[in-house]
């Protein structure tokens, strides 16, 4: 164990690009854990979209203050226990930030043995839960519906697709490149895909969907979820789980233009936050392992080495660089 | 008995504000009722704002042809019958048309006797039904939650209010004229009103509703829905009911640069249509009835005479110079 504890922290808060200035980088003691608090040493970190927003401006969380470590889920390891629910050597998972060293009272879950941390912080992790809860729970999708996904390489949109397909669905997906649309459709069994950089979106979707789009998962927003509000059935549901092609935006950008279709549609369109669904993890997690178990789900990660790594490692979620989920390991 | 029928027809297609041009007027034999049918009278007819869209283009039903009388609906008396579910002398609801006879076959429902033709066209026809399963089935507000409404002293938006307030909820309305709001707050109970003309409605809204907008029932959409979504609180609704404000745009104009509020605050947005309810209409009359009985609820209506100044009284709706239903005595 080292006596410094390195860190990413935020330096100023990004418009528009994710610029390297937003960083600082410092070695500060590692801290002493205090009565009922743990000390723990982080081995991975998640890298997730959301943490953009995070340190712009209040999200459904506060925004990181200026000086602190960025905040970020991942994983650790237990060095130091004054707490029974965490005994040392146990792995565990919360919002370490971008450090390589965390202390904590609560807040994180331990891991079960034998769970790979790149399926604990991808398909077991918040973007697996984000998939299934969004789809199941507020998408609602019924077998032979047509569900459409954005962002559908990325690592939730590829498994909202599986998911789907496993429920019956037909499924499609709009994605960004030529390869990531053959990986959908050749390799995780999409009906059919759309590469929004080539395509028409909107007619191609109403091509792949010829009798209309009952769940539109989104995770991108803009030009993408104007077209595909076009194309809803009646009684069509819209997650909003994202709007990625607007976090970088520095200044608002019009909504669509023909959300009054909802209304001759009869069109729900709705918004979550995976947090509110963290005390349902398990019952998500025994269905995924159980599809991951039959060979019907499959994942693929994205790993960068090095925590002073982690900003370039966030920047691909925003070039469309990665495929699959994004994480750091330390 | 006349023996021809008068009526107005669609002669061409709206652009932008509803031009005299739009309309031509003929006399036409009275149809003979055929087998089955059913000849009536024409005695008021109900003017609404989606009426323009049927001028328009395809919606929930297909646009009026050109040629044909325009589409609503309406009051009328059986005067001939080849058919047992509507007698002789029965007062009859449904889509009439502007024009002095109908013949149908089916689609009308005979109102009980009692019920003036104010109210059968008003609170206790579409647009107090589009109030009623809007604002309960929808919306689903809860007593001690904040209720804000668009539109607010018009035909629907005012039975909102109301029917908001007799459930306990806290209730803002949104009207364009100083005599609205005092209206809305001195006669029919609301706790605040905005006058979307002279206040700035963001800050009015956040005024108004500290706690945030738990319910938003949309008449109007606009920059009226983003400043709402911008106030919606935790698990907020927003009722697709209309969006009178941009009926009378030439092109598309861009929606609510805000929709990722909807993310961080769970929001739900959803449209719907009045006539996926009508066969619970007894259950709102029911309602209503009760709460006009007890005064809790009452209702406003701007009547015009004549069939030749239904244009006229529709174009009032846009131009805001009503207040309450607005409807035509034959």
């Amino acid at each position: 164990m080292h006596t410094m504890n390195h860190r990413i922290t935020l330096a100023e808060r990004p418009v528009g690009d994710i610029a390297d200035s937003c960083f600082a980088r410092d070695d500060v003691p590692v801290p002493t854990p205090g009565p009922g608090e743990v000390l723990a040493e982080v081995t991975w970190l998640s890298i997730d979209p959301t943490i953009r927003g995070w340190m712009a401006y209040d999200t459904y969380l506060p925004a990181i203050e200026i000086g602190a470590p960025i905040r970020s889920s991942g994983l650790a390891t237990v060095i130091e226990s004054n707490n029974d629910a965490y005994p040392v050597g146990a792995t565990v998972t919360g919002l370490t930030g971008w450090q390589q060293y965390v202390v904590f009272e609560r807040g994180f879950r331990v891991l079960p043995d034998g769970v790979p941390p790149e399926a604990a912080l991808s398909v077991f992790g918040t973007t697996g839960l984000t998939a299934y809860f969004g789809l199941l729970d507020v998408g609602r999708p019924v077998a032979g519906e047509t569900v459409l996904v954005s962002g559908a390489a990325g690592a939730t949109g590829s498994v909202v697709g599986q998911i789907a397909r496993i429920k019956g669905c037909r499924v499609v997906g709009i994605a960004g490149s030529a390869e990531k649309c053959s990986w959908l459709v050749d390799e995780l069994g999409f009906d059919e895909a759309i590469n929004y950089k080539t395509d028409n979106v909107r007619r191609s979707i109403r091509a792949a969907c010829p009798d209309g789009v009952d769940v539109f998962f989104d995770n991108v927003g803009g030009d993408i979820l104007e077209a595909a509000i076009n194309n809803l059935a009646l009684r069509g549901r819209v997650v909003l789980c994202g709007a990625i092609s607007q976090y970088n935006d520095v200044a608002p950008t019009p909504g669509p233009k023909n959300l009054s279709v909802l209304i001759g549609r009869r069109g729900r369109m709705e918004g979550f936050i995976v947090l509110d669904y963290l005390s349902r993890a398990g019952e998500a997690i025994a269905d995924l392992a159980g599809w991951i178990g039959d060979g019907e789900l499959s994942y693929k990660t994205y790993v960068v080495d090095g925590l002073d790594n982690a900003p370039q490692a966030l920047n691909t979620l925003f070039t469309g660089e990665n495929t699959g989920k994004a994480m750091v390991r330390l």
